[in-house]
């Protein structure tokens, strides 16, 4: 515990000599208390590996409220410098970046100025931001066991997609090999929004989608283009994370959401102390615990985000696929009507009767799970007021091209193949998920419950607490047997979300006949542990 | 003046509060400076249009050093706060945001807390940093006139494209449809490799290759992976909008270095007073001033950069058409070697007696301009030891596809097509180049000089400075009348460059027929200004 005392000494020495600055600058005691515990983190001054002091002790000792120090530690761990379990908070290793010495200089010095202060001997190295984003799970082997968030490839209508991708190559010349528009091919964005509308309950026009290269890409410009570094973005504990990876990037402050049966569940000391500027969910079916949010809980969210500014990030991963009870709208489609002044003002091309919602809300879709995860093709659909900003930015920053892959998807949108692909998938993915709910039960059904599987191309097998299973264990041990099935507490974000302890399993791209004897072995996994 | 009176005002009395703060922090006078200056000017105390007193007047008045006003007006320039010109230093105006007003609460509050501040009736709009962007010069109509870094797209052989296409769609099944190695294909790595130690003189193996989605994906990862927030980056002045984009939305602070006749030439204060973490140049044909950096130039800043810890950053956009003189090494190869036992330790298989070169340059290179823009496919060569951190990372963070189009490409190298393309396209823009330079010799060789036109798909057509054109003027007149030039002014980073004006004529994609009657219009235009 010797770290634990230097900590302490280290903070309050800290908070002493910054105390005038922060009550200038506004900044609050939590703020001061995070800072210079992640400075002390970055100096190496607190190495990896040693234990933070307890919450309650160090709040005793600087006589500050527990829950300033409680948020400060949260605030370290959602940001990956401390990991938060059992054996309290302990700092984690820095990726070793590899290292180059800079050696004595080999080259010509004739233009090297002589005031130059001495080298840094500063290796090559990732930047801070992006380190610490090392300590994120591996994108394992996707092709195997229950890797979550991939089609049945084989179930592809390969042959029909040759063909569009011919035709739209046939039909390409000049003109479509330059530079496309900002936002995504015309067509393309009327045939998303067509069947968002249909399907989803979404109330837009076309010029709200914006294509993009992947949700990855999607949430990268939602960071950067909605938010400035050091705001703060909710995102469900446990949930995704791909979203973290971009808010990190984006140098935004992450705050885990704890997730109960019905999704994300923030407390009401949440709105107050950490304020949102960006509010990460996945509503129709959370990543990776599969809840559902009700509708209830979804108008609160949105007239919630709406009293404090901040903007919902909709991400509807899997949405099309769903087996049980009826489709919930989409939040983007909850919002009253825009007046058709203010649609107007936004430069929307408006029909008469098309109702555009007011939702503060970026709905983001792809259709990696819908098709497949190569074409690298995913979308937003923006509030109105936001359309000519962004259209602007993009003009500037964002290169489009691709021409002929998005005229082939529009075709394979508004020709039907989309929506009898989607049927049939639902028709696969239903069949497997039966199979594999029927497995667990007889295998497992002691040990785990199933919980999530009303909807999506994965389940939640959440371990009774009572058999004190380390899911994380298990996982590691899976994957070296060649199963890939995600620990549940390995997508917790900072301290929330507690005691969640299982496996999250995707069922989409097993073969029907292979999920039990899967399960079978998964299941010694289990009970050897 | 009224404005200017009171900034200083205000300046005073920011840098006396602050002046505690600032020592504490280590903060200079410089950064004090241009910090209080953009939050007066981010909170709207100083609006748009209002002029900054002379930097000899406010050093004066603050009994500051003269230099010190002058670097952080020049930061505020080159942040896109405000612009320097013959006016004086001014206030640049925000791109006004369309505005969703917060009106009353129209859902069900149960869940709201009885404690949440009031609503802040924050209007949905972009984040700062990107809102900057809007006012970069917007990619124009990108087929008209002289518009630069537009290749012979007529000229592509498309119809060899589809069958490459067609034949990679035909090799593909279900696992060419999942998500890719995180550096893209290894074949097309392998082939982008061997023409680069070809071609460009690069010392380096296929793992050092990462395939990406284009020069601007290049560059936002290279400003996210390699730099933090607040970090300096160099760019030429003039230089290329594109990577200003990109350094700004991960909010590092860009400088703009002064370009000469052999490109980005640094002042030995720059080295001192604005260190970078990164270093943005195009040595083989500057962009947009066309001016090729030469040997011993290269070599020194390779070496400052070493001494300094800086990562260069290479665009070589357009390097593969060259017309006259010898090619000169890419600056990627100009390092010594690495040993064998750094390359053993950056896990690279290493062929004996392939060298690889020590130079901290990160290689960008890009099929944009040597096939066409539509691709969507450019390439990152990265030094040895950042290879594994930089799997790493990606792998967690950016999801790869298009497993198609990659090995399309791969045939398109190997088979020796790419080769035969560069050739003839290099015979046809030389044409076109000189059929150019000889209208523009009789049309307004008294008015204005060629430079840059020794390689690349455009020139800079510099105009004398004693006929004192606007040269902004003229590329918005002739964008008016159909004609893309855009200006030489327009690519300043901040105050650095000076009083370059002139334009920017892109050649590749002009039918060379129409090349005389285009110089006529805008000669016209040009004796009319």
């Amino acid at each position: 515990m010797d770290y634990a005392l230097w900590i302490q000494a280290q903070a309050q020495a800290q908070a002493q000599a910054q105390a005038q600055t922060a009550l200038q600058a506004g900044w609050s005691r939590q703020r001061l208390l995070h800072e210079a515990l992640r400075d002390a983190i970055r100096n190496g001054q607190l190495p990896p590996g040693s234990r933070l002091l307890a919450s309650r002790a160090l709040a005793a000792e600087l006589g500050w409220a527990r829950n300033t120090v409680i948020y400060a530690y949260e605030q370290l761990a959602s940001e990956g410098w401390v990991s938060a379990g059992r054996r309290g908070t302990v700092v984690l290793a820095r990726p070793q970046a590899a290292v180059t010495r800079v050696t004595a200089a080999v080259m010509s010095k004739s233009d090297s100025p002589a005031t130059l202060s001495p080298p840094t001997s500063a290796p090559l190295c990732l930047s801070q931001r992006t380190a610490s984003l090392a300590c994120l799970p591996l994108a394992a082997d996707l092709a195997a066991g229950f890797a979550p968030g991939v089609p049945a490839l084989d179930a592809f209508p390969l042959a029909l997609w040759r063909r569009l991708m011919a035709r739209a190559w046939r039909a390409s010349s000049g003109p479509q090999l330059n530079y496309g528009p900002p936002a995504g091919e015309r067509a393309l964005r009327q045939a998303i929004a067509a069947h968002l509308r249909a399907s989803r309950a979404l109330r837009c026009s076309a010029e709200q989608v914006f294509i993009t290269d992947g949700t990855q890409t999607s949430l990268d410009l939602c960071a950067r283009a909605f938010a400035d570094a050091g705001d703060k973005v909710w995102i469900e504990s446990p949930g995704y994370g791909g979203a973290l990876t971009a808010f990190r990037g984006a140098q935004l402050r992450p705050v885990g959401i704890r997730v109960d049966a019905q999704g994300m569940s923030p407390r009401p000391q949440d709105w107050r102390v950490h304020r949102p500027k960006l509010i990460y969910v996945t509503p129709s079916h959370q990543y990776p615990s599969g809840a559902v949010m009700g509708l209830e809980r979804r108008l609160a969210l949105i007239a919630q985000a709406r009293q404090c500014g901040a903007l919902i990030i909709e991400d509807d991963y899997d949405s099309e696929f769903r087996y049980e009870g009826p489709p919930l709208a989409a939040l983007q489609g909850l919002g009253p009507d825009l007046s058709s002044e203010t649609i107007h003002n936004a430069d929307l091309q408006w029909q008469d009767g098309q109702a555009i919602s007011d939702s503060p809300v970026v709905y983001l879709g792809t259709f990696s799970k819908t098709l497949f995860p190569g074409l690298r093709i995913a979308f937003m659909v923006v509030p109105a007021p936001l359309v000519k900003p962004l259209h602007q930015l993009l003009a500037r920053s964002v290169p489009r091209g691709r021409a002929a892959e998005q005229l082939a998807l529009a075709e394979f949108l508004s020709e039907g193949h989309f929506g009898l692909h989607l049927r049939r998938m639902r028709r696969l993915y239903r069949e497997r998920r039966d199979v594999l709910m029927a497995a667990l039960q007889s295998e497992l059904g002691d040990i785990a419950e199933v919980q999530g599987a009303s909807a999506g191309m994965h389940l939640a097998l959440r371990f009774r607490p009572e058999w004190g299973l380390d899911d994380q264990a298990i996982s590691a041990r899976a994957l070296r047997e060649g199963i890939v099935a995600p620990a549940l507490s390995q997508h917790l974000i900072g301290r929330r979300g507690g005691d969640v302890s299982g496996l999250m399993l995707g069922y989409a791209q097993v073969p029907t006949a292979q999920i039990k004897p899967l399960v079978r072995r998964l299941a010694a996994l289990v009970r050897g542990a």
